[in-house]
């Protein structure tokens, strides 16, 4: 499988690094200045420091080189940044050319998913997609690290072939034919993780982390359902394995944002400060659209909405949350 | 309500400083020597320094003082040693008089759980039954950082009580019927946690400590939806929240057991140097007994055994679970 990935941040150089030299694997950047210094240097200085490209990845800037002949491509652009992007590709890519997407967020105009986004801007809405998710902190993968992964599609031989492509002796990877389910779990994770960040900067500790990370699952498995996706989903891998993830390690930008946010900053300074997209800012708006449109109650993510974009200081959504009225506990 | 906490260890200290003074205390211990220490001084230096007892709490190493006129009994104690300490009590304790239970384990003899325990050495079947369960890392509690508890009875009106003893401004208290499942998902979180810290020991990672924590979460529903527990009961606070809690805290004994078996320690030199129990080892056994008897697969919890009980090397453990036939996920 010629394989193109489309994007050069974190994941886009990671999904190198499994697949090349397996596979050939090309890569293509919007910024030919930054492409070429890659292609010199064979490091990714601004988002994976250290982690060195196989000689054999292949590196341009130029769609039409990038596609020319490919079998596979992989989506590694920040979700609010696919559209755009790949409305230059649309007259390059050819006919029965499956995508994988790995980018985690909803499109806050559309509340479309990735692979829901790549299909609308082909205008091919029988391509032959997959999301390719799981807890994976790019700095571990690089070291090679054990780690699992789920390969999502709605046709099943398609994720087994992504499985077989994506399965190393440190790497284990899942089938899941729950698209939706697999979409919805990457992209509301971020949402969570932006409050795990700001229990962290509140410092208010493990305990109230964790009871987050297990209403924030009942809220988001609750969307998730009333959509049409598999409630399972959100309790495998792809669920609360990347949910732990996101808002346990220290590294990850939706909770590093939720801890500047927790001590105080304002979201404008945040974002200026963290290098890359902070998925989880303009998710946050459209989870609040999808649960409004589904009828679903989700108060953590609501409570984060007003922290972002209304001025609510965090203590005061924490408090809120912890002085609902008592009640039994309902998943669903 | 007056209430009598047995034992003296770091939840019997929590769950004292809760009560009192809005609610009379008195607490027991095995050791007089121990509990005039801790009523002249006021401080559990062994089990939770840093954590002043209240004036009004009483203490007692005399069973018949620790029980007249009590109208709530807190099991506070390790559960292998419940039932050695319950048949002290047999004769004292009112008949009416409910219990909650804040134990995680499962008896390595009878595969009970500790409300089943305390029954069983009643005999007294119909006794009114409760267990306080959660991500309640103790060092947290005592500083008042916020958190939640799940109150769990199969008598719903005992569920409400304890919910709203159990309730200030910074612990919030649900409500489960599903008793079985709060005792099932508190004690098998600890064998999951010991898997988790010795990744930590091999600095594995976070991206295989999460997958740990969604498939350990997997497997322990499993055998709980056999053994007729809900679901939804492990996807809550005493579940997923507990199990992240215990798998990411770095306070935790089961965690550091499996750090330190991680970092190639032999386990009875382990258990030595950790002060007080670690409840997952003898869970362990009794765990692999109920998924033999249930004939649920838990190949975790199986690899934890081996590693424990049959001398397999932490780092072949993790190997073999990584190479095994890839498939597609499932969490029933």
């Amino acid at each position: 499988m010629k394989t193109t990935i489309i994007g050069n941040g974190a994941m886009a150089t990671v999904c190198a690094l499994i697949l090349s030299p397996r596979y050939p694997v090309r890569m293509w950047g919007p910024n030919a200045e930054a492409l070429a210094m890659l292609a010199r240097e064979r490091v990714n200085e601004r988002y994976l420091p250290g982690a060195r490209l196989p000689d054999e990845v292949e590196l341009t800037a130029d769609p039409e080189e990038a596609l020319a002949g490919c079998e596979l491509i992989i989506n590694a652009i920040p979700t609010q940044y696919i559209r755009a992007t790949w409305e230059r590709f649309v007259p390059l890519v050819g006919a029965g050319v499956p995508v994988v997407s790995v980018s985690k967020g909803i499109e806050q105009q559309t509340l479309l998913r990735p692979t829901q986004i790549v299909r609308d801007v082909l205008g091919d809405p029988a391509r032959v997609v997959a999301s390719l998710s799981g807890p994976t902190v790019a700095e571990e993968l690089v070291h090679c690290l054990p780690a699992t992964l789920c390969a999502a599609s709605e046709e099943e031989p398609f994720a087994e072939a992504l499985q077989a492509m994506f399965s190393t002796h440190w790497l284990r990877t899942y089938t899941n034919t729950d698209l939706l389910g697999v979409e919805l779990a990457g992209a509301t994770k971020n949402v969570i993780a932006l409050a795990a960040g700001a229990i962290d900067g509140l410092r208010a500790g493990i305990n109230a982390k964790s009871a987050l990370l297990a209403r924030g699952l009942a809220e988001i498995s609750r969307l998730g359902l009333a959509m049409g996706a598999r409630q399972e989903t959100f309790f495998g891998i792809a669920g609360v394995g990347d949910l732990a993830t996101t808002c346990f390690s220290p590294s990850g930008r939706n909770r590093t944002c939720g801890e500047m946010l927790g001590r105080g900053r304002k979201l404008d300074e945040v974002l200026e400060a963290i290098p890359g997209v902070v998925e989880g800012v303009p998710t946050t708006r459209a989870v609040v659209a999808l649960a409004r449109q589904h009828g679903v109650e989700m108060p953590l993510t609501q409570a984060i909405h007003r922290v972002l974009f209304e001025g609510l200081d965090p203590i005061e959504g924490i408090s809120s949350l912890m002085s609902r009225d008592l009640k039994a506990e309902r998943v669903n």
